[in-house]
């Protein structure tokens, strides 16, 4: 073990005030609370929540708030087109028919034998960081937080449709949600067969309603619409099925105005959460800066900062564990003096993509551009400490 | 990417009644709720809670109805002695003095400003598994649920001591809670900057505050006792305190009748969670054997698993990650062919720990011991599946 430095500067804004504890506070001189059955979080951390909430708007993850990798469930992005159903378990059932052998319907406990498969992923909405959003806030909570990253436990899309048998011809498979809207997508299946799963549980426990209690679709890397939730039925086909929400939305515009459909494989992206805007340094000294950064195409192989709005660029440090097509904890020592900063991260993944700059992405996408954006996030530290949107 | 393969039986209890979608049940010919701020679990779950909960006695993980290796926060068992404070963050100070250079005062504010450390750890009562438990209810909660495992977001004890500038005489630290029992612990200096953290967050959000928000500490692999929520003071020193919590209470007791203080590193154990006592097969066919291991000593090597009480013993898949000092997830395929059953798990740790028969332990430790309990648990899987306590 490394023994203790004693030749450190005080840096981290630390009072010496004395030596001796103060007076007990009022919670040490009484009992305090019963533990409930099932906890929530403190009354001191309620601005701490999605935004916003409701019945068909995006209610997008606080990002700036929340440390590690893990997203809370409670805390999860969620997008629905009809609002979240709420489904009896030993009511409902998976049909998986189409090019199989066997038609077959599962229960959810019959899904529970299947061997249990636990990977950590992020979901990512197709489209995050849409321009609209920061007219809403100007936060990294509107700017990013249409993503969040899980633990996901169920069992493997392979794993089921072997069991059900199916033909050598299949190439798509089409998902359907029980919800209101009627929702369906059409998969390749190449693609359903790349580490899918059917789950049931997310960080440790059954899904959240508006994950798609009881199981939803898991596609690993690709854009969330994708990830039906609410699973009711898989139909293996050989094409796909154009539905409404693969053709009228979730189409990419192009530049020159043509759309691309089925392009789901969210790009390479990273953001600052920490500083980032309508957040505040306290006065000089020492910080970290800390950000996320995620690809559906692979790992992240690194992430580089800049404080000068991209005139130089530092290497980040990559916190463990770096998984595949997951959130990345990236951060770099700050030492703040008061000059004004701009502060930007820029991931690179493991297939060698980069985040382009805005100004890269626009000539990229066009102006316009509301799916797949990864353009690099800059945000402006003022002399005062005070963060805002970059630019 | 592998092909599919059709040749696979039909095993897992799905029921092959047609190959057309069943009408529109009645959440698809409606909209759903909308989506809260801070969202919980669906009602179907309200069985998946901490047991018993209340004011002074230890709430339990319902660790047999839990997945992956991630203990909700929610869920995350806790034992207290003076109930829950509620504590102001902004108000909450935690002060280290003692052997060191200079006293500080640390904020909530100043910690956050270090850098942040985030790492998965289980944490596990001294008392998990005592006799009594068992008495409440035959489940593996009641059995195994003193435990949870968190991937929890602080500064590393040692950067908060440097700052103050512990003396080099330094051999242990008094950490004091701000709860109504004045709750305070002596830990060895060594134990304490073998990756201790201050911890302000855990899965990813604040702390709860029934696990200590705003600070608390978190010493991996020690027993959970030692991990002081409501930290407001570190006192550094050259002696232990012998507190009330570390003499009277937390002190293992011997076969010969003397009692060991400040054996604090939890032992290798391991628990099959599925199928578990409470539970039950829904006939024959295939299923999978699910368990959790872990060590305070460090990573999982190996978990056996026995189908027949002990007389022959297969290995389990370790799933990924395997992390040192958090829950392992095993897994092993069963074939129920309707004989009866008594299954159990064995982990080995990477220092060649392996825990013993229940025989081995009483042999050991007497059958009065109450702290660090970590024999085999046997279940029994009856001949129409049902599965009780096995021995």
């Amino acid at each position: 073990m490394r023994r203790l430095s004693f030749l450190k500067a005080t840096v981290f804004g630390a009072t010496a005030f004395g030596a001796e504890p103060s007076a007990l506070p009022p919670a040490m001189l009484a009992d305090g609370n019963a533990v409930a059955a099932y906890g929530v979080p403190s009354p001191f951390e309620a601005d701490v929540v999605r935004r916003p909430s409701g019945l068909l708007s995006p209610a997008l993850t606080p990002l700036g708030d929340l440390t590690g990798t893990i997203t809370p469930s409670g805390l999860c992005f969620t997008r629905n087109h009809a609002g979240v159903p709420q489904i009896d378990p030993h009511a409902h059932r998976l049909l998986v028919h189409g090019l199989v052998r066997r038609p077959l319907t599962f229960t959810v406990a019959d899904l529970l034998r299947f061997p249990a498969v636990t990977r950590t992923h992020f979901l990512e909405c197709a489209g995050n960081g849409a321009p609209g959003w920061q007219q809403l806030g100007a936060t990294v909570q509107f700017s990013h937080g249409l993503a969040s990253n899980c633990e996901w436990t169920g069992a493997a899309l392979r794993d089921v449709l072997e069991e059900a048998g199916a033909n050598a011809n299949a190439t798509w498979v089409l998902a359907e949600g029980a919800d209101g809207d009627l929702y369906e997508r059409s998969i390749p299946l190449a693609a359903a067969l790349d580490g899918a799963l059917i789950v049931y549980a997310q960080n440790g426990e059954r899904l959240r309603p508006e994950q798609g209690y009881p199981l939803r679709l898991l596609l690993p890397g690709l854009e969330g619409s994708a990830n039906v939730k609410w699973l009711r039925r898989l139909h293996v086909t050989d094409a796909p099925a154009y539905s409404r929400n693969e053709t009228a939305s979730y189409a990419r515009l192009n530049r020159d105005g043509t759309r691309t459909i089925f392009d789901l494989t969210m790009d390479v992206k990273s953001v600052v959460t920490t500083p980032s805007a309508g957040q505040r340094l306290a006065g000089r000294g020492a910080y970290e800066i800390r950000g996320l950064a995620w690809s559906g195409h692979g790992r992240i192989a690194a992430v580089d900062v800049t404080l000068d709005d991209g005139a130089t660029w530092q290497p980040a440090a990559l916190h463990d564990p770096v998984l595949p097509k997951a959130f990345t904890r990236f951060s770099m020592p700050l030492r703040f003096d008061g000059s004004e900063l701009r502060v930007a991260s820029r991931a690179r993944d493991d297939a060698g993509r980069v985040q382009p700059t805005a100004a890269e992405f626009a000539a990229l996408r066009g102006l316009d551009a509301t799916y797949h954006v990864n353009a690099i996030q800059t945000w402006r530290v003022a002399a005062d400490g005070a963060v805002s949107l970059g630019s």
